[in-house]
């Protein structure tokens, strides 16, 4: 590893000879094979990248300059080209290094990050900074063909089509998302790469518009008729120049110097340049590269098969949903289902086999998938969008206005919900409760366990109103089996009605409230249970039982802010409840990294640590009640 | 009115002979005109596109034929010829006619609308249903060239691009969203429209490639100099046809005949196309036609001289806003202004004028905004994004995850916060409270007068954290000018502190619960009242303080769910408060159109309102408590 050793700190790769490229690029790959083999994290992309990245950094004087990795997932080699290489030990692990770029670790790390489609937009931002400034530091975005499919980058483009002053956007193109890329701008790439591959534009240019008199007026006709159509071999890269921006491309992704070259090229440009790059996902590792898709993110591995190391786990919720969909398929003809470039994350893979027609995949745009659905469910279908917590939010508005403004019977499946655990504050599923349970009109729910969400995804694809389902991410819980109380809008579960603490709790915090429950019986506090179900509507009739108990407890994965608990505690209030309440949730900040575990302990969601805040409410109470005096039957 | 009175339901219009479409078209406009004029509405963009619905009507066979109008303001015309000529004498009143289309009205409106951009992503959800089905019906979304400025728009473009059945979308261009229309795509379009006015398709491209020999290889150097490059020539709409859709125009949007054709023509293709139109705002009024901006909304005004009927009320909250801008842009050099389409409306047109470099309008692109707010603020520079309340939550995973996560010093100025009136359920601004508060480290707040906001905005643009503060549409409240604390982070301002009732108020709530105080002291009831300021972070003092008052109201106009009375409930009871507790809010539900002060009365947020239910809660509390006995003092 001698030429990866003399990478201490940003831009020491400029005094590398150009010869020892080679071997560090080598001794990256082999690096991140070791290391994410071990830690896990994500490796197809950033194998994808590893000439990109150091074509970068010998291009551009950190800090000085401003590099954006749009989502941020593909930063590894950044961190190690910034001298982070030891953090690999640590890597997504709790207190250990971010595997998203993170600020508080270099200052080379622009945004936090972990969302996509946004990097163009901040990069304009950061133009225009420079501009007022009179500054001459180059900035520049890397942003990915899939990301691309996001509106968002679109709108950045619309603007950057504005900018007088320099401004270089990398389109990364490996044909990929996390899953193939899918649409008619990825068809449009895919139409430059076949035709255009690793050739500079300006002789394409000539010579296609020399070849033209020989064609005339045939060819004319031709160009109407043809799909792939002859205008496209006219000047690749007509859609970005048509805003405004100049196309360079495509270029090799892995050729170090043409890349160095072109950016070099694009930086004399007054205005906005796109340098069109061509990468292979997994580059250098063969089972990468064979089956990108699975090397998106990983568990830890082995090296030599790429077989995950931990033996498989239980079903997890992402399972039991595959399943029960691919079951619903069968039941309710009018089921269609939608993912936003995720259909193995979300598992509608098997259901993408069975029912390729009634399966859409509309690639990174979350917002699209919520106004398409409306637009499904206006022609008489069910939609169910199966989404990850955390990207749903990028729809709110549409979720609002789209579908439950128009009451469409659509449903949300939202995997991920609560803590999600390595990939940190970005993705975490906390805030759904919050930015979902106050939308007129939606019916939000979340299961106990692994029966009860098939149930209640039945549920929700036989309800003409829109629904949204929540689930975490992981081992399906298999607690509670014996209740089944069928599934009604807007109804609880009554699990034990006897003891003197209601615990109100959410989802799979049932299943720890159980838990909890034992260790409070050994403390001699008896505890009812309800398994809330609807978080929205609320059970009327459940909150108005809850009003005769001494004390209520709320328990959801989720910050407090807008959460269930608010809304109980605020309604008991109103209501003439004087009794105590405490609402066990997630602080009001953004949740670090580290395993559900971990932090599920750090953050007291255990049923050890929900049992002794009860517990010490409880004796609280006593204490302010009776002067210090045990309760008497205690 | 002849030909206007023989429509009397949709599809009348195909009953006409074409040499009546002139005077109906004359007689729709003189008809709009007179109406809006009275009523107010939207009025340029309903005159723009006479002959465009009217061609839609002709084409299409209602109710089986699917048609979308993006946004919906311009929905006017179509309303006139589905039967609802008599709806506009009410338009827009409480219990009226709806300015939007809505459901409840006809099975000719498809979608209850009125944010944008997401017409093209609906009509790909019908067509997709259509598909399934095996239906014939046509499936039309008219797009303004404004609302293609969206990202959600290309979202629809890159999945409509992979239907392989009909899609008709009509881009109803008039080079305008409400203020002129900006971005890479606006200039794209103006190339279409300045080289190819008018012309037929096929003959412009034959014209234009059999025209190259003659220029040979010199041309080619001269089209990657020229600015207007030659390319637009070609093939005019290529933007679209690289997204696999295809392109027919430009299309005079005023001659009713030539857009028939096109339609036609269109429905023959397999898989999507793209009618480009060309129209006037405005046209047919010289008022509208020369200021158009100005006759995108109107309230009464007078035909004659195109003035408004009512004088000039007093400053509104947003004129109050666009002095203190001025202001405040002298004396920090670093704060710069952005809107998303809407200099005019949110207050920013002076900033525009006297700090143009400082000043960044972004077309209808409400998540752009936000990243490049971050953008901007990385480079150093404090921005102040100007939106209403109901378009910034199209934005919401930007706010929380480029700005907040990033603690970025972004100032969110929500304007039309609260009842916004005859616009409706899609325009209100009553879930800002709940979309915001939730978000960490975002600082939330609401001034209580004119004089509050200035000083509230002063303390944003210093503020080192991302920033919100909200406002209402309408005049500027004067009341409670004595009242002048200072402002501090997270601290309220007490009002008065003597009474048994404590009442929490928000922002413009502040004056309404000064004038339920003066009601209830008329039955002995005192009030003490504060000022909340910060809904993020909340005065933890006041909160401690407010334990100890015997009954706690909490005012906003907001929904219930996620609304600041459901935190301060929740806390009150967390924290031993035993007293009784009133949420004032909206209730949780979609707020139809009417009156500001209509809706007000409606829901009880008047003061009267107020008075009457703290009076009912606190009578009741004695009749509980004293079984049916009056307080002893009273």
């Amino acid at each position: 590893m001698r030429t990866l050793e003399k990478i201490k700190k940003a831009n020491d790769i400029r005094n590398l000879r150009p010869s020892e490229y080679e071997a560090l690029a080598e001794q990256i790959r082999a690096f991140l094979i070791e290391h994410v083999s071990r830690t896990g994290g994500h490796l197809a992309s950033n194998l994808g990248v590893v000439e990109l990245t150091m074509a970068l950094h010998l291009f551009l004087d950190f800090p000085k300059d401003k590099l954006i990795w749009d989502v941020g997932h593909q930063c590894y080699v950044h961190k190690i080209l910034t001298g982070r290489a030891q953090g690999f030990d640590s890597l997504r692990k709790y207190g250990g290094m971010s595997g998203f770029p993170k600020r508080r670790e270099s200052n080379t790390d622009l945004f936090d990050s972990g969302h996509s489609s946004n990097s163009i937009s901040e990069a304009c931002g950061l133009v225009r900074a420079r501009e007022l400034a009179g500054g001459r530091e180059k900035v520049v975005a890397v942003i990915g063909d899939g990301a691309l499919t996001g509106g968002l980058a679109y709108e950045g483009l619309n603007n950057a089509g504005q900018l007088k002053s320099n401004l270089i956007l990398v389109l990364n193109d490996n044909e990929m998302s996390i899953a193939k890329n899918v649409g008619g701008m990825a068809s449009y790439l895919g139409k430059i790469r076949t035709s255009n591959r690793y050739e500079g534009l300006k002789d394409d240019v000539a010579n296609t518009l020399e070849k033209i008199p020989l064609f005339g007026e045939k060819l004319v006709r031709q160009i109407r008729r043809s799909k792939a159509s002859l205008k496209q071999l006219m000047i690749p890269g007509m859609f970005f120049e048509e805003m405004n921006i100049t196309y360079v491309g495509p270029i090799d992704g892995h050729n170090i110097q043409q890349m160095y070259e072109a950016f070099l090229a694009a930086s004399r440009k007054s205005g906005p340049v796109l340098v069109h790059v061509i990468t292979k996902k997994g580059k250098g590792y063969d089972c990468a590269e064979h089956d990108p898709g699975q090397f998106h993110g990983v568990d830890a591995f082995d090296v030599e098969t790429g077989k995950s190391i931990n033996g498989k786990q239980g079903d997890t919720y992402t399972d039991i949903f595959a399943a029960a969909m691919n079951e619903l398929a069968v039941k309710y003809r009018n089921v269609v289902a939608i993912t936003a470039a995720m259909p193995d994350g979300t598992g509608l893979s098997e259901f993408k086999t069975n029912y390729p027609r009634r399966f859409f995949d509309v690639g990174i745009a979350e917002e699209h998938a919520v106004s398409f659905a409306a637009g499904l469910a206006a022609g008489g279908l069910h939609p169910v969008f199966a989404v990850y917590s955390t990207f749903l939010q990028r729809a709110y508005d549409q979720i609002l206005h789209d579908v439950c403004l128009n009451r469409f019977p659509v449903t949300f499946a939202i995997d991920r919900a609560g803590i999600v655990g390595s990939d940190g504050e970005t993705h975490q599923g906390i805030f759904d409760i919050s930015y979902l349970t106050h939308i007129p009109g939606l019916v939000v729910m979340a299961p106990k366990n692994a029966a009860e969400l098939k149930e209640m995804l039945e549920f929700c694809v036989t309800c003409a109103e829109p629904t949204a389902l929540r689930y975490p991410r992981g081992e399906a819980g298999n607690a509670l089996l014996q209740y089944r109380t069928p599934i009604k809008r807007g109804e609880c579960e009554w699990i034990w009605r006897e003891g003197e603490v209601l615990v109100l709790a959410v989802g799979s915090m049932v299943e720890t409230a159980e838990q909890a429950a034992m260790l409070l019986a050994l403390s001699e506090i008896r505890t009812a249970l309800v398994n809330v179900r609807f978080l929205a509507p609320v059970d009327g009739q459940m909150l108005l039982a809850a009003l005769s108990y001494r004390f209520v407890v709320t328990l959801e994965e989720n910050v407090a802010r807008g959460g269930f608990g608010e809304s109980v505690g605020a309604y008991l209030l109103a209501h003439g409840y004087r009794g105590e309440f405490l609402s066990v949730s997630l602080p009001d900040q953004f949740i670090e990294h580290g395993s559900q575990a971990e932090l599920r302990k750090v953050y007291g969601l255990t049923a050890e640590g929900i049992a002794e805040k009860i517990k010490e409410k409880w004796e609280n109470k006593w204490d302010r009640k009776q002067a210090g005096r045990k309760p008497e039957d205690g």
